[in-house]
């Protein structure tokens, strides 16, 4: 690929060489199929060390069905999901949370720096055991969220405290779940259980792995009929090894945190170099791998004409978005604001 | 795994060394997402060589998210599916297709050897245009068929025919679609569009790729709005070359044939060796590369006793299952055939 | 209506005197709506008094709502229902309870007039707790069943012997409930509940309402989430004392009774009359208000003829079906055989 | 019903005179059903009539109902619909539009006196042919909307030239249709497919009949697979005359268009004496026959002291909402009014 294009997106980047290690391995013999292989049941095991606690465990292949299967499991037909507005779910799912759950509704929210409040996710909640609306559910929030900032514990706390008073379920989209944590500096247990998450789509794809993700469920009663909505929706994965083995080489040795730090450090040269080039502007804190930058029309223009990939369809329509991963190096940082700050200033 | 349960499924063995090479070299390097990669793009070029026709391709994930989203193109929420009884879609999907479909119908029909005939698939379709019934709207077989024999070009003929005479359109589910090729030594052209075929589950994972299916189109008329159907079904791989590359391994220097050949010869050496065994009897004639053998109950209970593998829930009930794969080895086979004649006549 | 369109179903009668001056009375003033009128309330208190059992009853308007909310309650979307093979839900709902179940599968029974028995139940149910296969849920008798047969006590005690043992849910389609009770002189609670059925779709409108049906409950632990999926399907009828107050008219003084004992009588009248006619012969025993009768096709093309409606999209191919109605007569079944009578002799 | 509950919302009214006889004489012979009756084929063509233009007309029992099918016809599963934040189907249909469609989204837009503008529209659409978003598909106003404003021709001809301009498909949301036309002074050509309408929900219920409503389609190449839906919906009522001949009464001799001009008459009476009232103020300007009224906490407790109906959680959780209907008399206006008089000044 165009070294142009490396800061497209996290999942331009392929798989460190531990998970590859680990899929080859994997393959070196027949195994069972359909989850009853040792690298799934090694997975709960690895899981529940990691969060401190006992855990359900599905691995499977997109994040867009982690969030989908694991929203479907917390929402009725009739229910509502609340969410931040620039939320994945919301906005780059094409529908998939409602195909899954059967018609659910999802509410938006808007709030600042791509991050829901508590405050307004209580004035939102309305219309329980009234017949005539939709029913109040399931809150999903994502971390790192969508703009790349991150939910502080407390802001954590805060929101699942208001779902739990009503009731609802707290689910957290954490594709990003290994950047939000090397950003924070808690451990996974603090930022999930014991802040009020009962289900998390734990992400592996974005941060080193080829197709590995997983819905972890934080309490038993929760998992309900997921087995069997995750065959009927077509994601058990029959060779189940292949997606499991990933996370073997994913979560051994603290690769998964090594891979996000990486990550998140790169944001960090790349947000600092931005903000130092005249005419550019940050849109958002950069608090994991993603850099979100107002740029003018014209430099953009400019920065096409070099062959910059930059995505005419932003998150928000008007920063451009650079992301970084885990294999992303300094002097490709280096290189690219060169490329920018050449452009900022044409002769 | 236990050699004994070597013959459990195809699913059990992993990826062949050429599939696993491709994959390999499809990380070196960053890559664009979601289709964009040069293996996806390779992919459909080297499908149209071998169907030698224009060809619209859509690889993922599943078996049952293939044939789930294929029949989802092809049927209206209040359309009929007729399959036979058997039919992986009918008995082994957990409502995929109703889910993907939203509501579709599936009907079932007997049939010899797992097969359906042109005669009863026409005397099963009935009430179109009738706003009371669900709407007949669209035909699957499979091929090789789930009793592991294989329709004739004739057959198929005959029963797209009958669909097409009915304004129906035809799926094959091709999980074992390399097999029946062997088997018949015919083109896949002949066996699919020549022969009436309009959309094809084309099945790589139980043939020695990792987790690699594609559903192909012969008629762009059809392909409608797969795109979005995937993507919101959760089957949209971001990587998406990690799925295809595994076609560039398989689909290279004939490997996806050679893999298929090994396994069905083995199915014949496994079939020709049971059916010399005292009180064993075939269920179904040996066309691919499934063995399916009436064995009285006290000696499967003495087989074990000696830890073979043997799901006491086979397809029908009756019948005892054993799968060969593209890495079955002779030794194998005759291990098995002498475990088993061991037990035959206990001392 | 032409006169010789009285037999094409008991749809094309009207209400019944006792039904409209309910309707009417219920016009007179104001009335709260969703529910909340008086002949809605009135309509749960005369019910379990019928049933002389705690009952919770949804009032609508169609029996393929009726149906498909019911099954919804009970089946899980990726669950299975049992029926007969010419169940009005499998035949003749275009697919509403896939609809409203969100993808449940019907798997239908063959049986002989128009009934299925414990045995071929028994043998039909599997996969329980086998993530592949769609999972057992719910069982649907019809009484009186789509050939015009009834269920005695006994089959449907066996029945739901065979049902409850599997833990699958019960329902009764009751589109001709009050036919089912004229013919068997027994009690709706012995018909129902005391023999085991759970949930019971309870008609109206085949038997002298204008649109009124009931979902009725028997065990107030199975109604679930019901008011919103009533709700939510479109169900739930603001000016609700339109449909309740049909059912205040129905079920007053035996109304209910009167008009089913009307229409068995005279379909008893003209079933006997049939199997007088030369070359007729009767298909199923007449036990309620269809009479099914083979008649040679020639046969058939005279009375067309003579311009007497008969489907030529009969239940099942080959039987033509009669149906009688609460405002059947003498005269007029007399007036049809006596028709018929002069075509089966031409001069 | 208490006179203390007559303004909850025009559902409270009962049927006019003219629909409760032609509801009679309907019911006096024998009539085909499903749809063959004369009164559902008169019904076309007297729709024709008021439209001065061919339509497609499909008659059913609920609002919900008649949103959520048209909202299917037009919406692919993925699809997106636009409309008011306060909208009916976005509010007060508990996930109808979802079930009907599938699983499409409603994308809700804010919006002054309960009415979207052109300019919002505009803004909020998005994301058409990217696979990773819903489709845009379909846009819904309500006339008269929810807060009892009516849109002006002009701002239905500028939402609608948005629609179109972007391909999306116009439905309007008529349970109150009548009302509009009333205040407006235009015929129904010109506030329908004469200003870009492509279906319209046209209400009977809530202004004189019982239960009567009315998918209509401008244009035949949008009706698509609507009867199938229908009756897979369980919308497609048997004895299909007595919802059709409810429209007989309705439309004759400008029924409801008197109906609705009485409703919206008194309405303005209503609106005028409240807003004489010490401490009352009006939430939005009253142009059809609902008058929101923002009353101070402390006289809604006297008033419901006196046993007047308030609901207390009403469409925006601020201002008091009642409903005249076609029955609404001067004197219970009056009596209102002089209630409310009374509890402002307690002594």
């Amino acid at each position: 690929m165009s070294s142009k294009s490396n800061f497209m997106s996290d999942n331009v980047s392929g798989a460190c060489p531990e998970v590859m290690d680990a899929l080859i391995q994997a393959n070196e013999d027949n195994s069972p199929s359909y989850g009853d292989d040792p690298w799934t049941k090694e997975l709960t095991v690895r899981l529940q060390e990691i969060f401190e606690t006992p855990v359900t465990v599905f691995p499977l292949t997109t994040g867009t069905a982690a969030n989908a299967l694991a929203l479907s499991t917390l929402t009725p037909v009739f229910g509502k999901i609340y969410c931040h507005e620039l939320a994945h779910i919301n906005t780059d799912e094409c529908g998939a949370p409602e195909m899954f759950t059967g018609g659910a509704k999802i509410v938006d929210i808007p709030g600042e720096n791509g991050r829901i409040s508590a405050e307004s996710l209580e004035r939102t909640i309305y219309g329980a055991g009234n017949v005539h609306h939709a029913q109040p559910a399931t809150v999903s929030i994502t971390q790192a969220c969508e703009s790349g900032t991150v939910y502080s514990l407390d802001e954590i706390r805060s929101i699942t405290s208001v779902a739990h008073a009503h009731s609802l379920h707290m689910h957290m989209d954490g594709a990003r779940f290994a950047n939000a944590i090397a950003t924070l500096g808690v451990t996974p247990a603090q930022m999930t259980w014991q802040a009020g998450i009962d289900v998390l789509s734990f992400g592996g794809t974005k941060n080193g792995c080829l197709a590995a993700e997983a819905v972890v469920f934080f309490k038993p009663e929760l998992v309900g009929d997921f087995p069997f909505l995750q065959k009927r929706a077509g994601q058990l994965v029959s060779k189940s090894r292949f997606i499991s083995s990933q996370f073997t080489g994913y979560l051994s040795n603290d690769v998964w945190l090594r891979n996000a730090r990486q990550a998140n450090a790169m944001a960090q040269r790349l947000s600092k170099g931005m903000a130092r080039l005249p005419g550019l502007e940050l849109a958002y804190p950069t608090e994991s791998n993603e850099v979100f930058v107002k740029i003018p029309m014209d430099l953009i223009e400019r920065l096409w004409a070099q062959h910059l990939s930059i995505n005419d369809e932003e998150l928000d329509g008007k920063a451009v978005r650079f992301v970084t991963a885990w294999n992303t190096t300094e002097s490709q940082v280096d290189d690219l604001l060169q490329l920018i700050a050449t452009q900022c200033e044409p002769s």
